[in-house]
């Protein structure tokens, strides 16, 4: 059932390509309409057949739009809001699928015309690809999106809470400040450390790079598959997240340093506790359906690429 | 072809259990058997079926074998060393799976007699599952196993070399202290990192465990499955390669702290900079065969467990 007439997504990433086949798979708007400022993305996107209209032209699209989602890197959001909230029609809604929304939400706000709902959003879904090609209908299904309104009364939010719905996703409200010091652990960092970490190895004058790529199964090939996400969208993270991301690398470097010490005093019992402790959450996180406990994630098939 | 009469493998882990596994797959040895010093543990091996013979009597089935592998945690080896290599035959071959060599090599050569190989090794390859339950046959195809021993032209070295080829690895000899300071950055600091950021997590008051669980799909979810190996393994690798841990962690400290600095100063091009160059060494390792590059792993298909 079609929750909106005409949506336009702006920008087809991985999440916003995703985003309109996941739209048209589950009929959650009438008509798909994708915007990218890049003309050879739009005749990819024509190719590909998974929106009704594909153009540049931001303005005219979002003029007829009932539904507007920015899927644009976050750091030009902004930008692409005062674009288009001029032109958007009275009662329509925008939203976007930015990892931060502290930043976000506070710079596009004041932008926002009278009889225009806002309401910022974040699924928490991805893989390492990027571009228009590595989308997928799925993609958001038994996923959390996060929705950080002013007001969870404001106009539009439920309308929205209910396309992400029937996207196959669940949908939780959160003030935004919170969202961004939670995905700062449970996204932003794990992204800085493991790009910081291959880039360690990289650096490791002894180490030729031949030895990392054929011994990198033992744990750091999962590092570089996290290290090969999109650079331009993980650096806007950093920078629109500053505040959460500090705080909980600061956390993690005294906790590193700590077990630093213990290993080099030897001391056994305390790496042991510390790696017990760790156990219990991921046997939550299974069961929670966030993530397969398959052996090796089914690696053991080869895979040609 | 059976490369060895009598294999006996000590430790029925992921590691020993799949060995015994892939052995009998591959008609590696003519007769397995496994050792375990836990009667719960040889009862269950028993149930499972994947060896000719299995014991808690360690020096029993040792000195029969022709081919003994040790699979026990890194931190019991030499003690297990010392218990059979008397009672072991004039030209059988010990070795292991110890995820370090230069501390086990050297706490066992001294213990080695007269007429007795020792040819140290380590296949790089696992998941975060433990016990007999948790081997399967598959884990070493396509998979490198490392040799250290004293030269290459050690006795036993091409029998055991034709051993593991025979389960599908691929074969290097390294120098002991080469093997710890690639490994340290391939394997044992991505497992200390991952344990880390999972605590670090776990003490967020902010975060209730519960928020860290429901958003883990944006990256956290990965750290979790890595933090989840066997503890007892870690503790002993974290001790036994001290050095190369220390070595590597300081530099990724260095790194990390340099990119806080970059993300403090808003200087996003040192970002960007560094989150591009981390991609190629994805791609030739997702082309060495180390990798797949499905997808998300595959976990859009749910899985009960």
């Amino acid at each position: 059932m079609a929750v909106f007439e005409n949506l336009l997504v702006i920008g087809t990433g991985l999440i916003g390509s995703s985003l309109a086949r996941a739209a048209k798979k589950h009929s959650a708007a009438h008509n798909i309409w994708v915007a990218d400022k890049s003309e050879v993305v739009v005749e990819r996107v024509k190719a590909l057949g998974f929106a009704d209209k594909v153009s540049t032209d931001l303005t005219a699209l979002a003029a007829e739009a009932d539904l507007v989602i920015l899927a644009t890197p976050p750091g030009v959001m902004a930008k692409v809001a005062g674009q288009i909230l001029p032109v958007m029609k009275t009662g329509a809604i925008l939203s976007d699928v930015g990892s931060i929304k502290n930043d976000i939400a506070t710079s596009i706000l004041p932008l926002v015309p009278e009889g225009i709902g806002f309401v910022p959003g974040h699924p928490i879904a991805g893989t390492e690809k990027s571009g228009p090609d590595a989308g997928f209908a799925e993609l958001f299904e038994e996923r959390w999106c996060v929705l950080t309104p002013q007001s969870p009364t404001d106009f539009g939010v439920e309308k929205v809470k209910a396309f992400w719905e029937a996207l196959g996703s669940q949908v939780a409200i959160m003030e935004p400040e919170r969202h961004d010091l939670v995905l700062a652990t449970t996204s932003h960092v794990p992204h800085l450390i493991a790009y910081t970490l291959v880039g360690t190895a990289i650096d490791m004058e002894t180490v030729t790079n031949n030895e990392v790529v054929k011994y990198s199964a033992g744990g750091f090939r999962d590092f570089t598959r996290i290290a090969a996400s999109d650079p331009a969208m993980w650096r806007d993270v950093c920078l629109q997240n500053r505040e959460g991301v500090l705080e909980v690398v600061d956390r993690f470097i005294e906790d590193l340093t700590a077990l630093k010490r213990a290993i080099r005093w030897g001391q056994g019992d305390v790496l042991y506790e510390q790696f017990t402790r760790t156990r219990d959450i991921r046997r939550r996180i299974i069961d929670a359906g966030q993530d397969t406990s398959e052996a090796d994630f089914g690696r053991r098939e080869a895979d040609e690429d």
